[in-house]
């Protein structure tokens, strides 16, 4: 019987696992949370991911558990943990990629290079840490942000005010994440896959563009990375999945600075955006590699296939009309895009798809998956 | 609304259409012969092809019908297209790789290189064939022949008598099909894509190994090809997709001969074995080339993504366990396969399952295509 692997989560990281789940021939199953959503095809079940009755009817039929997202909440990750489930990432992993302030903390313990920081549990607090930090910084809420939301500049404590006064008992946290605003000249990623028995495979270290706090592009390589900042993005990324006990795949987003330090902001447990390229770009996709770590399967080669692969977000999508009214002018212009599209309806600044595009001139690479893109808006 | 593809058949062919369908958003529906096949995940329906309201049924809810396989009667392709159903490739095409004979014909009147031939009626129009050829030929059912079944070499007329005698009234032909025994040094196989619309892509002409009439290697382009040899094949296969009316993928087997001419051998209307290598080895493989020109989408890039490319079949399948008792060993052995599995029993000689493997390295490609599908039987 092929090996049955279960998806909370039905969004489009779901749906890019059922190609790579189909050709190997593992049984994938997607818990969703709504009728239509992008993993549709492969949803077996239709329920709150917060309700451990339903999750707990969903993994009745499977071998191993695994994400669309980090919003499983603790308690239901640990029930199924007890209950004899195989969960990738399992719930002391997760809680790093849950709560920033954790993560922050986690991090500092093993003296892996990020940004100052500090826990602040009032305008006092956070005003102490801006004196100390040239009067500007950026607090996040530890729980629940994602594509920029729930991250602040601020030049004042009272920019906050509105959050601390939300950090009521009962949020889980009692404080905010405050970070110095680093000066960085770029920002990369590093991709790692690590599986349970810990075997790791790292992809090359990438660029990511960000627009709103939102991914915009990506290359890979990471265009001018000396050999020391690909040997030191990789060994952050193996020491954080094997100091946090990643399982599956993990993206950990960085700041390159002027000075050439890397310094970690963010990590994902989970394909991430920043790996999209690899889906048509690198040996073993993404999307593959999680699927493999997460069913303790060997890992994939991360080689790419070609000297330079861009990936480039869909942002909004179509404004009139279906994508399919626009596959005639992006493909007749740009016959060596690989189009991915995400069965999500358009809405100004949302994902709804991504072009890939390889090859062996990084301009032409990137001109190609721009202009395909743009079809798509 | 995405654009909806809908698929009779749901054999491995149609399995692997799925995963560029998921990837662009096209609603892929397959019809499949029973529950459970291989291409099960997109099954829309299950029933009878070859019955007219079953198939009116299916293809109500799709823009556009094609196939897994080529045996959909005349009359149920010829009713669809008397509906207003596009039918991709339609009824006058479908009609030359559904009957050999017809076939023949057509390529002699378009002058296509090919065997001798001849429709013989009995066993003395057959010996007439077989003493004008040196005493031996290839004789050939006109219909329902695959993977070397329904094909025969003979030194004497009356090792076809019982084919002769099962040519009923009503078996749909009055004659069987007799070949001259070409002295081949090679099979070669020309992939190319034709839209409605006219547009054609042509993949690198490519070796194929058989074994006992299967398919058991290919590898891309085919090595030591000579130009001259890569555009004739690509000639060849651009007047037959153009001459036939083609659309969808056109695969045509070729007899390299030891003078270096080409003859045509056999052709398939539809994604075939020869280029599943494409799947991982192109910028865009056989099963996405498909869908987009049945759909009348303009055509992807065919350009190789390396050098070299291999696939080897998984013929039988694990004697004893499933795939996945064989996957750690066949992973860790061989990180850069791309294994491809079509979720069928295992079966002495069956068809279920190949392994792409791409690279620089002729000799090392194909080495690790083997070594890691040598792990499935």
């Amino acid at each position: 019987m092929a090996l049955r692997v279960g998806v909370i989560g039905g969004g489009q990281l779901a749906r890019m696992m059922i190609a790579p789940a189909v050709e190997l021939g593992l049984d994938l199953r997607v818990l969703a949370e709504d009728e239509g959503m992008s993993a549709q095809l492969a949803a077996t079940a239709v329920g709150d991911y917060r309700d451990i009755d339903t999750v707990r009817a969903f993994v009745k039929d499977v071998d191993v558990v695994t994400f669309d997202h980090e919003h499983v909440p603790q308690e239901v990750l640990r029930a199924l943990v007890a209950d004899g489930v195989a969960v990738h990432p399992g719930p002391d992993a997760l809680q790093y990629a849950q709560d920033k302030l954790v993560m922050r903390a986690r991090l500092s313990e093993l003296g892996v290079p990020q940004p100052d920081w500090a826990a602040v549990r009032g305008v006092d607090e956070l005003q102490a840490f801006l004196d100390d930090h040239g009067g500007k910084a950026v607090v996040k809420t530890p729980r629940g942000g994602y594509d920029g939301k729930g991250v602040r500049v601020v030049r004042s404590a009272d920019e906050a005010s509105d959050w601390f006064d939300a950090l009521a008992p009962g949020a889980g946290t009692d404080a905010l994440l405050v970070e110095e605003l680093v000066s960085f000249s770029r920002e990369l990623a590093q991709q790692i896959a690590r599986r349970p028995s810990g075997q790791m495979m790292s992809y090359p270290v990438v660029e990511t563009v960000q627009r709103d706090g939102v991914c915009a592009e990506v290359f890979a390589p990471a265009p001018a990375a000396s050999d020391r900042l690909a040997r030191v993005a990789e060994a952050i990324g193996r020491q954080i999945a094997e100091g946090l006990g990643v399982t599956g795949m993990l993206a950990v987003e960085l700041f390159e600075t002027d000075d050439e330090r890397i310094l970690v902001n963010e990590l994902a447990m989970r394909p991430h955006n920043s790996g999209h390229w690899s889906q048509d770009g690198a040996v073993t996709g993404q999307f593959e590699q999680h699927l493999r770590a997460v069913a303790d399967l060997p890992l994939g080669d991360t080689t790419p296939r070609a000297a330079w692969a861009a990936m480039v977000n869909i942002l909004g999508g179509p404004a009139e009309g279906g994508f399919e009214d626009r596959f005639d002018a992006a493909m007749s212009e740009q016959p060596s895009a690989k189009i991915h599209t995400y069965g999500k309806a358009a809405r100004p600044g949302r994902k709804v798809g991504h072009v890939n595009v390889s090859g062996d001139d990084l301009d032409d690479v990137v001109y190609t998956a721009r202009a395909a893109a743009a079809h798509f808006v």
